[in-house]
């Protein structure tokens, strides 16, 4: 597999996904029972351990009720 | 699993990952080749029929040569 970042998006998806948690005072555990995720996989998505499916990060987003691309998006 | 809107990220995936391989002239199995992706696997992407991971989101959008976000986000 060509890889030339390898991984740079899941850094970028666990970066997201942490700061939108924290901005919302939830703990990873709180976090993952809302959306019905188990707590150690939502875990690994925040350390980017995870190569996370498209419809987990559908899921994510409802969550926080943003729309999907911004977990994406590298903050300026 | 709780699904509002099942599986509508995909097909916005699926429609831009489209629109940016048209727009470049190229086939599905050419496109498929360039980026080292089965060309099976990438039909079904195009056809919203995967659960396509973040990794191979990366790969598309380094063969598209834009920002992963951008094959996320709605077209206006």
């Amino acid at each position: 597999m060509k890889r030339t970042h390898p991984g740079l998006l899941r850094k970028i998806l666990a970066t997201n996904v942490r700061r939108y948690r924290a901005a919302r005072g939830l703990s990873q555990q709180d976090f993952a029972h809302e959306i019905e995720m188990d707590r150690t996989y939502y875990g690994g998505v925040e350390r980017g351990e995870r190569n996370v499916s498209i419809d987990n990060i559908e899921r994510i987003a409802k969550g926080f009720e943003i729309n999907p691309y911004l977990l994406l998006k590298e903050s300026d």
